[in-house]
């Protein structure tokens, strides 16, 4: 957590109470309207349509790393927390939590171990995903020399077809649990829970074609039940599902509990999915620095806007000179922007230029900040989770009058 | 610049004095003999071979955003510094620095105006590059209101080919820098400055092809001079010139400076140009978390490396459990890696994963790093500048025992 007296703080604070258009660039900005729009999505998804999802929401706060964030997700009914970091988890901590899942296998430095086993001292429940007994026997070690009183809980981390961390197969699962168990005592638990999330197919657009591989995930959790079962053991939970899957995992019967993240910011991948059901609520406030025949360019580059997942991030609007609401509706997409004539792209670390005929580039923008750098416009990135990690905090906005209502810190921290 | 107090600079500055096998990770490292050696090249370059290049060493700051490293640069004999943003400007002041070129049109909120004119009061010479004559009126309007006693020098932007920023022609730049002139005595100058710098050629593989697309930026620059000079007007500094090309244009007898950045860290991007005369002293150090059949999964991804230029961050080494050195030669890049049958590549924002036979993983990172996961590596990010970008903090490591030495702030702010 950053000092509130450093520099950059006091720069962000002084934006409270302003108008977007009178603060420094490049921002992060959160607009109210659609991060409650998206809030409420999710309250309708969880308890209003009691029928459509009978599972717990463990929002992910890799999308956000933000105190006020997890706050405020408590209090929408988030059982707890998944967290790939320990800077993740320590910004929930600050917001209030109480359970937390590390939803990725730990680092096994002494350092790390020890931030690890502070983390399960302060709340009541610390969950861990695991994919080897050597993390068991690290995790049962720091425990028994930084605080007995603890239990970390092993989650056994299934690897249902990404390929990237977790066990392959379902003996290997059962394995892992038994090591797990051989420890019992020692600062480690296993109390039948299972990971079994695939962030490979979020982002598959037709969402006929990632229910197929939802099912495939499902499939894998089922066997891997059998497999538990034949060896006296039993799966009491069963974690996964991101933005993209949370329904289809969330309502197959098998998972207990669903992670979805970047549901309350969403950014241009998710929203080309096909069946997106919340609107953008990030955006990098950015300014017009440079005006030339056919482009306009932006003060942002990969420095302030992930470019890595997909290609183009999206033009959202122009905020006016003065006082009044901004306009976030998108202007266009990957294929929108095709349609105007108009391309978004990187220019560089700290540039994005919107390219196209001047016409279009006055109807995109409008007059005045066309005839003359200085303007301040709206970008959707990309991919939100890295792209809120290249900033301290996020100005929370009111969109009906576009001026910044609060300064949410981010709990980034050393790429973490 | 952040308070020291913060928990993240405390968990750097436990890091004085450790092995590289124990600490956190991910974490941003500089190896001390390739940062030393790509110092004393630059030194051979400008000092001993006087002959090769006349011309001043004005490096730029985005690379680095450090005021530790702008020490070391002035030291080696910077005249000052290029810088894209404030906060990198203001690094550059903390380390001592006179003379800074912002090498970008300036943002134009009041507050990064009143940022830019305190820089100004605090050094001998603040240039500012221009391609509008509204920032010009915007410049002088808050040198007039926050200090009349300061010169905001304007050097004219000239687009030389990559059609970002700058002006198209040299009569727009002619009848820019007389719009300067006419604000002459009102918080502005010009003074004969141009920019031709082109982003674009620096990662040109084949030092020829290169050096051709160099020539035609030398051309415009002496197409410029000409249309000066019927005007009455002398250009007497040209800056310009990257990592790149900075031989290139420091050897055309057009350039008065060049602003070499990178050549200080090296990426994987700039290390697969076919003349590279630096070596990367740049990486993020990593711990293996999981291991797999036929692969070994990373704590990095994208919030922790640049992903968006390279595709394929290099694989550098791996780091001894005990103590003692780690040898950080390149075991294999783009080429060599499919050489190797294994490949490097980003599995989400927190992930990379080293693919490849259970052999050649072996070969590659130990037999004690493929037993059990915890194991530390070291990788070259594909583009240094956004992924120092990610850090607050840089360790600086002694090569022959692997521990830290010293730990330098990075200047990073909002994306800036």
């Amino acid at each position: 957590m950053r000092a509130a007296t450093s520099s950059s703080s006091l720069r962000q604070l002084q934006a409270l109470g302003r108008h977007l258009s009178r603060i420094e660039t490049p921002r992060l900005v959160v607009m109210e309207s659609a991060f409650a729009y998206n809030r409420e999505k999710m309250d309708h998804v969880f308890n209003v349509h009691e029928n459509l999802l009978k599972c717990d929401f463990r929002p992910h706060a890799k999308a956000h790393k933000s105190p006020a964030i997890a706050r405020i997700q408590l209090e929408d009914g988030a059982v707890g927390f998944a967290c790939q970091t320990l800077t993740e988890a320590e910004a929930c901590v600050k917001g209030g939590a109480k359970d937390i899942l590390v939803s990725n296998e730990p680092q096994l430095q002494a350092d790390s171990l020890k931030r690890l086993v502070d983390i399960a001292s302060r709340i009541d429940s610390l969950k861990v995903c695991v994919d080897h007994p050597h993390q068991v026997a690290c995790l049962s070690a720091a425990v028994m020399q930084y605080n007995p009183k603890v239990n970390v809980e092993c989650v056994i981390d299934v690897d249902v077809g990404q390929g990237r961390c977790g066990l392959s197969t379902p003996a290997e699962a059962v394995t892992l649990a038994q090591s797990v168990l051989s420890l019992e005592g020692q600062g480690v638990t296993f109390k039948g829970g299972i990971q079994a999330y695939h962030g490979g197919i979020q982002h598959i657009r037709d969402p006929v074609d990632r229910k197929n591989e939802s099912d495939v995930v499902v499939q894998i959790v089922e066997e891997v039940r059998r497999e538990f079962a034949r060896a006296g053991l039993l799966i009491t939970s069963v974690t996964g599902g991101g933005t993209g899957s949370f329904t289809m995992e969330g309502n197959s019967g098998q998972f207990t509990e669903v992670q979805p993240g970047s549901y309350i910011f969403m950014d241009a991948d998710y929203c080309a999915n096909h069946d997106d059901i919340f609107k953008p609520s990030l955006f990098v406030l950015s300014s017009i620095i440079s005006i030339g025949d056919g482009r306009l360019v932006l003060d942002v580059g990969t420095k302030g806007m992930d470019y890595s997942c997909i290609k183009s991030p999206v033009f959202y609007g122009s905020v006016p000179d003065g006082r009044g609401p901004v306009e976030v509706s998108p202007y266009f997409g990957a294929a929108g922007g095709a349609a105007k004539g108009i391309t978004v792209h990187c220019a560089g670390d700290e540039h994005t230029v919107l390219k196209g005929s001047n016409e279009s580039l006055r109807s995109l923008v409008g007059e005045r900040h066309c005839a003359r750098p200085g303007g301040a416009v709206l970008i959707q990135p990309g991919h939100c989770d890295p792209t809120a990690n290249m900033y301290d905090h996020m100005l929370y906005v009111d969109d009906e009058t576009a001026t910044v209502k609060d300064v949410w810190e981010i709990n980034r921290a050393a790429g973490g």
